[in-house]
């Protein structure tokens, strides 16, 4: 057996999110369905890079698992893009190292979440229709704050499997110049809803009101209630994932 | 009564086509419901530009119809968009003379299709994904055949309301540079599932099963069987219409 790191795109909005779960439908399940049976019904588990919740998009999705030698790469790519549902995608294989491990290997994640403030028909399912003014100057001085090495409690649903809430957060920042209108922001780690979280209260900042001081005051209480209500899922997509392959 | 053109952007995917009929949501009904709202159940009858059928997009889409002056125009589209749903937006309304007529004053129409060759789960409902290898040049050879004054009745549904099948293709082009990959055909008409047709068999002729010869051919025998099959809705879009404003 081999391993190996499949780089995917997904447009989430028929999915439960990645994880495998009881009745809902993942992007995990499809995928390992797929190759179990490619392998006569033999159970095949992958390993993401990452959960998403249920709706979110990824750009860029990493997983990895052990094959039998894959002979034709490109071939493989185009069979499986073949079989799977029209919103997942395979653009690359790589063949890696056994001991690569497509979650714990992962340097840094990046996400961004795109709003279009002009009514858009085709746009609805992939970016968040936000027609209010916005004031972008203030919510990039916000998001200045967020870098670094913190503590994102107040951005995070509870959840008793993460030992820690320190995240180190590496950029943060609303690009709006031109067509497309995105937060992008980097980090070695993302607590459950903390993007969504983040970006709900940005955009509080961008109409007035709440003030930098008052995201200082937030991020120390460490207390979710303080923070903005998160936004929609539809606008958030996992961008980029960075390895040393 | 005052006569407003209004323009608009619809996405066809969850639409019966433009046109009102029974049993089917069309893009008219949706509109013509919402004018009605507003004007305490009063029919309000809207004249569009033209047909769209099931599935196909209008990224420009222009119709008319008689009003109550409107006060404030910007807070009018603003009332609109909210009130239509996701999928229709508005995005100017221009006041015109009241002869002018959005279906038969229109100079020329111009239609794009749009294929992406690699899978791409966001543009799902948006562009046919098509990855098969296409020959461009060869494919331009034969649209520039279909320009000027021809009868195209070779790539029409038979439909009893229509004189005459000529129409004067004022261009076509095949537009493969970077990331978009389409067909862009502009006319001073129409016929039903023209474009699609001519799509389809110029598709045919990128890969090599159809030559400029053959598409000569088909042109002449002015009998739909002579073209090939018509590519699916959902990679189509009404790209623009023209006035004398």
């Amino acid at each position: 057996m081999k391993r190996y790191f499949f780089e995917i795109s997904y447009n989430g909005s028929s999915f439960h999110g990645w994880q495998r779960q009881p009745n809902a439908t993942s992007v995990q399940e499809v995928i390992e369905d797929t190759f179990s049976k490619l392998q006569s019904g033999k159970e095949v588990p992958i390993v993401g890079c990452g959960r998403t919740d249920a709706g979110v998009h990824a750009k860029k999705y990493f997983f990895h698992v052990d094959l039998p030698e894959i002979t034709n790469i490109e071939q493989f790519i185009f069979k499986l893009n073949r079989m799977f549902p029209k919103d997942i995608a395979v653009f690359n294989i790589i063949k890696v190292n056994e001991e690569l491990h497509a979650r714990f290997d992962a340097k840094n994640r990046t996400y961004r979440y795109f709003i279009h403030q002009q009514k858009d028909p085709f746009k609805e399912c992939l970016s968040l229709y936000f027609p209010q003014e916005l004031n972008f100057e203030a919510i990039n001085a916000a998001a200045k704050l967020l870098l670094g090495k913190k503590d994102f409690g107040s951005f995070s649903k509870l959840h008793t499997d993460v030992k820690t809430n320190i995240c180190e957060v590496y950029s943060a920042e609303w690009v709006a110049s031109g067509k497309e209108t995105y937060f992008e922001i980097s980090a070695n780690r993302f607590l459950r809803n903390m993007v969504r979280a983040i970006v709900g209260t940005l955009i509080d900042v961008g109409m007035g009101k709440l003030t930098s001081e008052d995201v200082i005051t937030i991020l120390e209480a460490k207390d979710r209630q303080e923070a903005s209500l998160s936004v929609p899922a539809h606008g958030l997509y996992l961008w980029d994932v960075e390895y040393d392959f």
